[in-house]
């Protein structure tokens, strides 16, 4: 079994499975320069029986116990009592609208993570300045409109709460070989520029037991994983949950599955993903390989999207 | 050349153009039910290249000329000043996030429309009362979660500023003529289960000359095109303009387009499209049809959601 | 002691306490009315010690047991970082500011309640429809900006929570005889244009027991009071909780302290207020009025405002 | 006449006019140390007619030429068809409300300035550093709800447009001799602890000619008068202006007015006020003192707030 890193063993990964310079010092795509046109066009051979499925869950403006910041729906313009009202009443007003806000990193919404959400000793990743997101200008660098043509490729699911046959705890960490046993188990090979799905049954949890689930914690890929995700070379990681473990695994460093990920290794992360009817959708085909479509909002200057991720079988 | 529809004739499109009932009493997607698997893989096998290209505009907190409401970013953290902060404080925060809220129905942001955006006589598309989109529920009936598997079909774009040598002008409407124009010179057939997108030249006049274009009006699809769409039985309609000219053809009736498309067909729209980088890539190409993804937001009670399709060749 | 009026006897008090057409058809003033300049100028004549004393909450962005809409506040330019930041950057950016937001109806926030914030049978106070209020127009009477000049006048305290001893308990209603009893403990006599503040302690239980205020419910004025209200011509009621006791005296009728109280008499309300400091400031005074201010902020069409009501002794 | 300071000069003022430690180390309140119960008891005398008057533009959610951010408003619920509902919809709901928005700070909006809103070389008023200023956390010192109980002392306007017989210019500053030339004609001398409001004009050529006031700039108090400010040992600054001429008189250093005031003398501002109706009220009188009261909303951790400051004659 893996050994579990220490605070040091963390800091070494930053220069061991670096990407800093790899594809050069302008470089700010990291792990997406894995998908090429070839992926693309080898990813869209797997669309076989039309089906497409949701990665995300619902946004609701409800408080949830593990609701930082509360989504925001108001109508700027509704149906109400037009039904009933007088015809030059209908007649003057036809549309309904509103007003949608978020704060979508956090613990709720599923959402992509640019390399510019995190840094680490004051630099993002490839070397630049963490002083590039400022309040005012947001992140100049790094931003999630780099991915403007989205963000397509293969996507492969590894259910590991499948494997074990439990969601696992809060805390718990899928270790490597977690990772090969269910590729194992499903018969699928992660490879060079794939969208990897980690699915810790997190997410299956929160729906059943919604009374606390932020204060209990959360389950993720553990930092232990790091270089096998690097010697894979994965475009992109989601999973089901914040990305990583909570009660922290290294409370001295922080997140450090986001510090190794995004600032070392440029890895782009999709947070507390649904991938719920996707492992259903897999295992009724026993087949864990699709085409996976990410297309983030072009928001300019922000660290990351609000997003739908589609895969298609 | 086609007629211009009187008002009297636009309201009869509601009846001889009428999806209610089509799909049964309790449909709610209404012209999405002609995309289905078979559609769905036969426009997968259209992607030949691995190329992707956004069809959404950059959203911007920026104020113009057509903005009705500003798009917000607000970073509720950044990474301004921890490049030069001592190392205690450096370590304490590791990460920037924001705030981000917008009223995507307007002029500006890409998105779509559901067909409770938009009601007639206080009826909803299939009958269903607009008294079900209230202030404080939003829309209960026909909102975007409703696209929660996202829309995935074919996409098709008739470039008819190209075909006219132009951009249209404002007030100036796409006739059914010159859908056909496109088709042929194009080389290329609407058919059902596709989604159209149509481009007017607007955005990049928009592009070219921002200082004054909301108040200029804009073209768009003309209602007389409503039969051509129906006979076609296109899922989804997309343009580069707002999808009803202004100045209005029917000042009386309001937004015709969206009146008899969204609450007489159900079909389904998309606002404020770039078809720019499209145009090109498909010139370059010679072809016209790609498969294209629209992944809503999942949103919940909404009357539409911004969003960045993407087209696959 | 006072009966407990019937659902029929509240409905009743809509004809016999009403106040419409008093002050003519066109009045959106209210018992505002009853402000005159004696009364201001009286007022102020209180003032002898020169001690301010606020009556309103702090309002966090925290969210609570009560929240329904978390309050925002967002920094749109920070000093973060630029004590040590180079001098070239320093020089660049000197300024802080925020975006707030908030709902302020609701149980956290201390805000005036406008006519308009009420109706009943489709009308407003003084006869009005109230279809005057729209989601896209706001308020287009009866809203807050009467007010831009402030209310100004003779404030009274009656601490109903010191007399009893306790607070009063979720759904104890404050009636008639509490009212004159406290006046007759405290010494002094509501009359005509005053600004009555009335003290549950409502607000010190919360204070000390937040883990579940807003379930527990509250205690309020019962509108078993409002004939008192109307005979002794108050200008305006405010109290340390939401101005109707929950669980509800009338559930089938819904809000009946506000709808007697906005509608049949136009009374204006101070919601959600904070009477601790003015409760203590009294008792060391042992004086139970003093000059208050009322500065709603001047938002057009609304119906309503936060506030911080300044008592001046 | 007075000499126009240089850049120098200016910096040196930041020395001789300092308050730093005036009050204590630990003192946050600057100027407002000026203001004694002495002091409110004496203004309140000034009260003789019992006549109120808003020194606040009004709020609008409308885009002007001048609007950096966009103020908000959306109704969470309204009265909106209400009226001709069938009953038991009409008893469902009875209230409106609204979610308010906005970034007080800026070119429109009244508001306070505290002095966390300014910082000069990393410091704020009494030598803090700017850090304690962060995105996530707001203003940890110098927050407005040190202001809880609201600034209640003597008003002094000094007409400076009507002695000048017009509106002063974009980038004209208010000289020491403008305002001892204003207390002359008006027969009026500012004190200790006063509340100074200037008019210059600025706000009600705003009112005639609203198509491009930001662009055009505005007057404002002159640097050059902050030693009379200084020596006057004014209480709060306001004027009907954003408080620092544009364009600036020292572009090297910024809006200086704001960083000698703020952060130097730990003078709290009253950006862009209305002082029209209270120009009017004081002429017809011609009496240019009243009580002031300026009750800043109980935001926790802002560097300022919207206000609406009530005159009383």
């Amino acid at each position: 079994m893996s050994q579990i890193p220490t605070e040091a063993d963390v800091l070494t990964m930053l220069d061991t499975l670096s990407n800093w310079g790899r594809w050069g010092a302008d470089d700010q795509l990291g792990t997406l320069n894995f998908i090429t046109p070839a992926t693309r066009t080898k990813a869209a051979a797997l669309v076989r029986e039309g089906v497409s499925v949701s990665c995300s869950r619902p946004i609701s403006t409800d408080i949830t116990a593990d609701t930082s910041f509360q989504p925001l729906r108001f109508m700027v313009d509704s149906g109400e009592g037009r039904d009933t009202a007088p015809l030059e009443r209908t007649l003057q007003r036809r549309g309904a609208a509103e007003f949608i806000g978020m704060v979508f990193h956090g613990y709720t919404i599923t959402h992509v993570d640019t390399p510019a959400h995190y840094f680490w000793n004051g630099k993002l990743y490839n070397g630049r300045s963490c002083n590039l997101i400022t309040s005012r200008e947001g992140a100049q660098v790094e931003a999630v409109d780099l991915l403007r043509d989205g963000v397509v490729s293969r996507g492969v699911l590894l259910d590991v709460a499948t494997l074990k046959g439990r969601w696992l705890e809060a805390g718990e960490g899928v270790m490597p070989e977690d990772l090969e046993a269910a590729e194992q188990a499903q018969g699928v090979r992660v490879e060079a520029g794939d969208i990897l799905l980690i699915r810790t049954g997190y997410y299956a949890r929160r729906l059943r037991e919604p009374r606390n689930p932020g204060r209990d914690g959360s389950p993720a890929a553990h930092v232990a994983s790091m270089p096998w995700f690097r010697a894979r070379d994965i475009a992109m990681l989601g999973t089901d949950t914040h990305n990583d473990v909570s009660p922290l695994s290294h409370p001295g460093l922080g997140n450090v599955v986001h510090i190794v990920g995004l600032v070392g290794m440029g890895l782009w992360l999709i947070d507390n993903g649904n991938l719920e009817e996707l492992a259903q959708a897999c295992a009724a085909r026993r087949r864990w390989e699709f085409l996976l479509t990410v297309a983030p909002l072009r928001l300019q200057h922000t660290t990351g999207s609000p997003v739908n991720p589609i895969a298609l079988f």
